[in-house]
């Protein structure tokens, strides 16, 4: 062993990714004692990807005010890697954890992250992340676009600021008052769901519930959705609402896409990207990642997957050490997992092991690292 | 990998020795085409012990008929191993699972594991094993002596075969007629509790309610392997009653020790004794056990550890693969355990995974082989 990258995500509902990395390293450091050990936990574009990417590759927080998801002003942060990107949470901003009293996502809004993009452009960044996780809002992301200069209008052709409740009210869109300093910026947005805008799967339907929405508000918010969105296409003479991904939180997919010009990309990437991770991979031995739960979801592209591939390419073993493993996972060997091991040691339901993960986490890396070491 | 042993006990609950075994033996097969394997499921004593034998070593199985837990005639058979050696299973002629009807400890007997022993001795086996699991009796072992020719009295000097209910009435015993075939017999009995006779930790309170005993019922089979240990006792002028394990099987432990000059033996050591295991480690790169649940309690001798502390004197590298791994099981690993695995990939409660035991194990051997070829 000369070198062991250990890049888990976290394992939803019992421990972060920073947790999980400590783990692993520990016990990398006590039986490959000579080896590189080259820690990058995996942030995945939820609550947490600011903090996350910030203590892999380096950088600092940039402190500043903009609108809560209730257009109140709070003080929030995103970050600046090595100078070079910002990355904004929308969870700073527009997210659920920062609702006061009732969740109404007839209400809720996205303006806050067009603040903080824009307050970025006004620094200087020329690539912003925006990171969709854990959002309060179904605005399909015209609170966002507001913020920066775009305006939607009623039918008396007035200017306001649309929630999901009033998306229904936009008849027009005037893109002349757009700011500027977007020009050039390479926007990436960080969406790991490929929810169509509309429909069954669409945003609405799909997440609103989760955000507070009755059954009735479900059905004004999609058909609101559903209005908004002819309206942006027909602005913009494209078509945007089948796109996949474009539904996640609340429509700030579609809206990153039509009015920032964003690609929607898969989380890991993303964060593999900034983590330089091909470059890690040169001379590793092993990467040893994982993840919550993987499933035939994760084979889609979570972390797991995105990092076997990649690490396939560079002809690197990859490991996974993850809490449950789904069915039929044997298509994963082909696309670069070496092998995975689930960190459950008894047939106990979730909630009765939850306690102990960080000590059943360590026990299967202990083995795994004696099975090699003794064997190998 | 020049040549594996594959070693594993039964999954108690959910899959036997020897189905465990052909699993790993698949798996072994694939990823190294080139080694010997060698299988050698474990039987523990209890049920089937006689059948796991046979496979493994060779032999033939004795047909015959004798008494059952209820004085019934029963057809049954033993092993005779290579000609050498006799296995008896209690379980075959006094087994809980034979009981027609309610089971009722102060009735049942072992006169006919007496019976297979005067058998086998008749036959000219000059080794005996006895194997202890699953009896449906708590006669101290009277039934057997009796089968031998040893006569219990009352107090009217009046033989009879004492069973749980009539112990109180032994007041003597005459040793007189034993049969002489028995002379020079080396007898082994299988035992892996570590029962003494009578109290709170003895064969009454323990283990009779699991075979049909009321507290009522418990309290009287108590009181009469306490009268009845005394009176044998003083017959022989030895002390048994302390001995580790003489309270398995109802007290036929102390039978076994008291009238057939038997040792008492951990059925796995008893069993690799049997398969000439010191013989098989000779060139095995790895040996692969496992058993239901590996906790404190296999630290004291069960298959897992037993097999690693004779695999670790001939320099052998053991892992378990396994169900549960119970708690401070870290001991283990400098009484030659390498490694130790379990096959539970999903945090759910034994009952909802038990149907898919087969399938969980074979995923989580295929990854071990599969991480040791590709990162050896």
């Amino acid at each position: 062993m000369d070198k062991i990258i250990i890049c888990p995500d976290s394992f939803k509902g019992s421990m972060d990714s920073t947790t999980v990395c400590s783990i692993i390293e520990k016990k990398a450091k006590q039986y490959f004692k000579e080896a590189e050990i080259v820690t990058l936990p995996i942030a995945d574009g939820g609550e947490g990807t600011v903090d996350v990417l910030l203590t892999s590759v380096g950088g600092e927080k940039i402190y500043g005010s903009c609108s809560g998801p209730n257009f109140e002003k709070i003080k929030t942060y995103y970050a600046s890697l090595n100078n070079k990107t910002a990355v904004i949470e929308l969870a700073s901003c527009s997210g659920l954890t920062l609702v006061k009293g009732t969740k109404d996502p007839l209400l809720t809004t996205t303006y806050g992250v067009g603040e903080l993009i824009l307050d970025a452009a006004k620094k200087g960044f020329k690539e912003i992340i925006v990171a969709l996780g854990g959002s309060a809002t179904n605005d399909g992301g015209a609170g966002a676009a507001s913020a920066v200069g775009i305006k939607f209008l009623n039918k008396d052709r007035k200017s306001f600021v649309p929630t999901g409740k009033t998306l229904i009210d936009v008849k027009a869109i005037d893109f002349s008052n757009k700011s500027p300093l977007l020009d050039g910026i390479k926007i990436t947005t960080m969406c790991d769901v490929a929810n169509p805008l509309l429909g069954e799967n669409g945003a609405s339907k799909v997440y609103s519930p989760q955000k507070g929405a009755t059954a009735e508000m479900v059905e004004l918010l999609e058909k609101g959705m559903n209005s908004y969105s002819k309206v942006v296409e027909s602005s913009l003479q494209k078509e945007f609402k089948e796109i996949k991904g474009v539904g996640a939180a609340g429509g700030m997919g579609f809206g990153m896409v039509s009015f920032f010009n964003s690609t929607l990309e898969k989380g890991i990437d993303v964060v593999l990207d900034a983590y330089d991770f091909e470059n890690h991979l040169k001379g590793a031995s092993l990467v040893i990642t994982g993840e919550g739960k993987f499933d035939h979801q994760s084979l889609e592209g979570k972390a797991v997957m995105g990092i076997s591939r990649r690490a396939k390419k560079a002809n690197v073993k990859v490991i996974a050490i993850v809490g449950d493993i789904g069915p039929n996972i044997e298509d994963s060997y082909q696309q670069g997992l070496s092998a995975i091991f689930s960190i459950n040691r008894v047939a106990k339901d979730f909630e009765k092991v939850v306690h102990r993960s960080k000590e059943d986490l360590e026990l299967t890396v202990d083995n795994l690292f004696r099975f090699l070491k003794e064997l190998a």
